[in-house]
């Protein structure tokens, strides 16, 4: 098939920060974009060529949308599988793949998919009802501390959170959950995994992820990871064997903590671009945005390794501000060196919503990681 | 002005691929972007907000769609100036202004600024007609061979011919034109200049051009100049020369002649992001269309340093094809290291017209220099 051609179509499930970014690489190669987002203000709106509104959870919505398409990738996992499921079997591409999907969506599938394939995760029970952990740590069986997720649509570090005790179940989803044990780690990393349906695969850098403390989001993505080349290619060993347990098409970032024993356990993956990845757009020779239409069309990787050392900030807003958002102090952050802003066009602020994220490049990583903090501690985004 | 805020409009005339690449960058900051451009296929149509179809050398088109915006920039320099003069004294901020772009839109004006302004270029005659040239052939005040150029509405090398006889003067414009002494020069080079409205001003690395022998077009851009560093230091000081002469607002890109005898002539400008500067997207910390952006903005500006090596080819129609595009073997070139495509999104092929480019990153110029001629020779531009 030809993707240069205007005949071809692809389209991309969901309009938000990532389909954007993804539709910025889609230009240079002048591809043909459809988008589904339920928002009439998704950022994505504009840079594609046809934008549709309307539920990325409802059947007849995604099914009639994706009919329309040659290759249908999305940036969210929120999305309706069975009208993915109907839309391979009449014949369209759809990557990452809904049996994947399935998997991913659900975290007690997912963590049950890497015990399946003896693949390194923490330890967990799966509950059907919040109750079900009440009784479990009442009669002995589940024991405190433990970190509590709901198993579906969790997102940006919500549907997480660290039970200490028994007044940290008040206020949670009652529906399934699963309770990990808590995982002593010096620090957590990513992999981000390419991987085309011809099967070529390459592996991006091991990133390193610095969390806010309350928030739970990533707070600073560092790559390459400060970490020695041992555990560095036994991360990307253990990323890649994730990507052949999956068999998938498209990216797979791999999000993995390296215990206190220099252990390698799998959190979770996502099955598309992803935060631990902005980075590239600024450092890797090739985006992961770049890299992901490279591989859901079948076309050759591009090269993984780094111009530079990369950092990330995420930009989220501030606390105590909601409303109309303003970026104070972003021009004096523009003055410093290598720093590139990205504005995801969301109108409204919230404490900690994900509002957009500003790299930092620079041939020596530990400079980079000085300006990093300059950057967190200048640009503040208020209302 | 907040840039970042949604009452913020930038305009830009011209909706061809550098207004295209322009926008992409528009993205990443959120700018609500208004184009104007005479054709219903313009590449930037899908990425601006708003998309104006009219005639950019229309009085009232030109003006009309300016009257919305808050800063006026533009892709191209054949666009009504009037109608520019008209919207600064309306208080828009229009850049370049309409004085320089008077100046540069006729190559006799051109030439004759630099004469007033102590700045080197090369000997030429102005002629009011194409007659008045073979008067001052046969009367011995014009000496053969010279080069021909129309003086305004040339663009990628059309309106430019070398004249060595007579017939050479058969079937060009009758018009105002001028007849620049043959210059033998060693090579071309370029200096692209970023000045924002503050004065800041920041020059990027010189590059060294390499132009098709029959199309007059460039064929590779390579960044930075294989040249001597002295050299290299006065390109840079001509090109801030000519910069403070014009006194502009955005980029000035400053092509020169490197004469055999090391001697550097200006050759001419243009005042907005350059075929010369395409390289920036991957291979600088700040890209030509970003800085332009920070520039007209009055934004501060990026850093201007290389990453990698970097080498432009730009992807041209093959000879003896005209009609709808296909890119043979554009999935061969994507296997090769750091090789980056850019399709501009024209249906239509013919040849010599400019479909594309290419970049090419690497630590090693030389190698990246071998890969860009394997791109060159891989893939054709066809029908």
């Amino acid at each position: 098939m030809n993707y240069f051609s205007s005949e071809f179509k692809l389209g991309i499930l969901g309009g938000g920060q990532l389909g954007k970014m993804l539709l910025n690489e889609t230009r240079k190669f002048d591809i043909q974009t459809y988008v589904l987002d339920p928002s009439a203000e998704a950022p994505s709106k504009i840079a594609c060529n046809r934008f549709f509104q309307g539920d990325l959870m409802d059947f007849d919505t995604v099914y009639n949308f994706g009919k329309q398409v040659d290759v249908l990738t999305f940036e969210i996992e929120n999305v309706n599988v069975d009208a993915l499921e109907k839309l391979e079997h009449d014949g369209i591409k759809v990557y990452p793949s809904s049996k994947n999907l399935r998997t991913i969506q659900n975290k007690a599938t997912q963590k049950l998919f890497y015990l399946d394939h003896n693949l390194p995760t923490s330890a967990f029970s799966r509950f059907a009802y919040l109750s079900e952990i009440e009784d479990a740590i009442s009669n002995g069986g589940l024991k405190l501390p433990f970190v509590w997720k709901c198993t579906q649509f969790g997102y940006d570090g919500t549907g997480v959170k660290m039970v200490r005790t028994l007044h940290d179940l008040e206020n949670l989803p009652k529906g399934e959950c699963i309770a990990e044990e808590l995982v002593d780690f010096k620090t957590e990393l990513a992999v981000i995994v390419a991987r085309n349906s011809a099967g070529d695969v390459k592996t991006y850098p091991v990133v390193e992820m610095e969390f806010h403390p309350e928030a739970n989001q990533v707070e600073y993505v560092i790559c390459p990871a400060r970490i020695t080349e041992s555990i560095a290619q036994k991360a990307q060993e253990v990323a890649l064997a994730v990507s052949k347990a999956y068999n998938h098409v498209g990216l797979l970032a791999v999000e993995l903590f390296l215990t206190k024993n220099d252990t390698l356990l799998i959190n979770e993956v996502a099955p598309r671009p992803h935060n631990s990845g902005h980075q590239t757009i600024e450092a890797s020779y090739t985006s992961q945005f770049e890299q992901h239409l490279r591989a859901v069309l079948n076309l050759p990787l591009g090269e993984t390794k780094s111009k530079l050392g990369g950092i990330m900030v995420n930009l989220v807003g501030a606390e105590n501000y909601t409303g109309d958002v303003v970026y104070e102090n972003i021009e004096k952050i523009m003055e410093m060196e290598g720093v590139t802003p990205h504005i995801y066009g969301k109108k409204q602020t919230r404490p900690f919503r994900k509002m957009g994220h500003v790299t930092i490049v620079n041939e020596n990583l530990d400079t980079a990681r000085q300006i990093a903090e300059q950057v967190k501690n200048t640009i503040r985004v208020i209302s």
